[in-house]
């Protein structure tokens, strides 16, 4: 299959160089693997037989490449049948979703497989995309979107077919979780443990996005839709951010065995808000980790724990691109599960 | 598809129940799907057109249905093309593997998927058995047998498929790490926590296979063969149990924020012992929960956390039976696979 990358920041770098290492395995899962091309937000690379990826580790930016066509774009790659995959890495906009919103209407209505870790074409559009991902017999697959590095999707998907979720909730930000892991541990002020995330460029310049809970709002959205079949969108989530959270109200919370998370919660309805948790809950975790807890009708409960952002990401991102080289995850799987 | 349920104790009968509560579900999936045989110690059921497992509610033992055969075994049934699948759930035997490893042996070399919770034939000749399952193209699946209700195989089998797992770590044992907690938690000695777990019935009266690593040494065995490539046995497992663990070792412990907790690691040798853990560590769980750290090339962390034993169980179960119902999980999974 030709794989086609549509965004080349820090995902689609970091993909390239996993493609890189492990091209020798997806060539025994399907031989003719290839990567086709790469787009960038100028132009973009394109070789129908094949990008050498080790070429690419020698330059920095994909318009050092002698074959980089300046001007170009994803549309025109999409548009002329010369891909079978497409990875949409464009830099996540919940507003209007785009440019990936676009960029993954065109790909699935002429029947190429989109895999994306890209939140806001999945927030604005989750039901439009997945019925015409149904309908031209492709997959959309989005374990990198939600949660990083935690195989939530695939998961449900594929380990716990038989069980009905009953509820959901999760740390599913990893700077807020920083933020108040180091409050907790510290001792120190919520305005002193953010400046210390964005010194180490965990958090943004501007935080609002992360500390007022948008983004972890987001998230609960897909995983709503993805794994409950509800039909939520963003104004359904009641969201409340961590601005307000002293550090005494973390140490008094510290002395009864608690700790304060921003805590995502899939029940009746949608919410994201700071809540007391055990410390000995396994939701309970530190630093950037992002964990999700699902109740279901026979596991009980499983909860899952990893990285939700970086590098990490990759390994969601493969792991769709495998599904696809293995003929799984398609249409069959685009509508929620009644168990 | 044909189930065929060898062993008729606690989780053969929770997954008469769930099979009756999903079977409409089940039959979404294959139409043709039915229950001919479940087979207890002293003899069986057996109906080609299906066992109307509704029936079952209403009656304690197996031998007081009408058509019950006494002196009827597991191998009369595997040996005459009566069914499909077997789920063999018969009691855990480490010294021989029997009787199930005489049932699966049988099974598969006939062609017959089989299901199983039953660590010990697993334990004592997982290669030989994969094998088998991969010489007559049918699944060998047994979710069940390891961490109960946590998904560990099929998660690394379907949502890790491009990870190269590095090292992996686990509370493996629900009744050790109960008797570790109520020390932890309640400040009461070895004596008094397993006396407490006995009444409650987590703990066996003879609870040495538990208290001295046995059950988790044989979980972490045939994690190391089956997501690691080993070739490894029981022997090959250094082993110290938790009976010299002394309640001032959990309090010296608790007060530098450390866990005395039963670990089993697969690194360069297998080992379970009682390890001090951070208590702010994902792998720190408390009561019966299970937990399994994965270290991998890619996602770095992922860690399981769920109830090891029980009928969450069935939830393994199932998945395993779903993936067999989907013509999933076939002989291409039964070697490990080299990333």
């Amino acid at each position: 299959m030709r794989l086609l990358i549509v965004g080349f920041g820090f995902i689609g770098r970091e993909l390239v160089k996993a493609l890189r290492d492990k091209m020798s395995f997806l060539r025994s899962i399907d031989r003719d693997f290839k990567v086709v091309g790469i787009v960038d937000s100028k132009g973009y690379l394109y070789n129908g037989k094949g990008i050498d990826i080790d070429d690419l580790n020698k330059i920095t930016r994909l318009s050092e490449h002698r074959d980089y066509k300046l001007g170009g774009t994803a549309l025109d790659l999409l548009g002329q049948n010369l891909c079978d995959i497409m990875v949409e890495a464009t830099p996540t906009n919940i507003k209007d979703g785009e440019p990936g919103l676009t960029h993954i209407r065109l790909a699935l209505s002429r029947g190429i497989h989109v895999i994306t870790p890209n939140k806001g074409p999945l927030v604005l559009a989750f039901r439009e995309l997945m019925n015409l991902a149904e309908r031209n017999e492709c997959a959309l697959l989005y374990e990198g979107a939600v949660a990083g590095a935690i195989p939530v999707f695939s998961l449900v998907r594929e380990c716990l077919q038989g069980d009905k979720i009953v509820r959901l909730s999760g740390i599913l930000n990893g700077t807020t979780n920083y933020i108040l892991s180091r409050m907790f541990f510290e001792e120190i002020s919520f305005e002193i443990a953010l400046k210390e995330a964005q010194e180490k460029g965990i958090a943004e310049r501007d935080p609002s996005y992360d500390i007022d809970g948008i983004d972890a709002a987001c998230k609960l959205v897909i995983l709503a839709n993805a794994l409950m079949g509800r039909e939520a969108r963003l104004n359904d989530v009641r969201i409340v951010g961590i601005r307000g959270i002293t550090q005494e109200a973390i140490s008094l919370a510290k002395r009864a065995n608690y700790a304060i998370k921003l805590i995502g919660t899939i029940d009746r309805g949608l919410e994201v808000a700071p809540k007391l948790v055990p410390i000995n809950h396994p939701i309970c975790v530190h630093g950037t980790l992002n964990a999700i807890h699902i109740e279901t009708d026979l596991a009980r409960e499983i909860t899952l724990v990893g990285y939700g952002a970086g590098k990490e990401t990759i390994s969601a991102i493969l792991n769709d691109l495998i599904t696809v080289l293995r003929k799984r995850g398609m249409s069959k799987f685009s509508s929620p599960k009644i168990v």
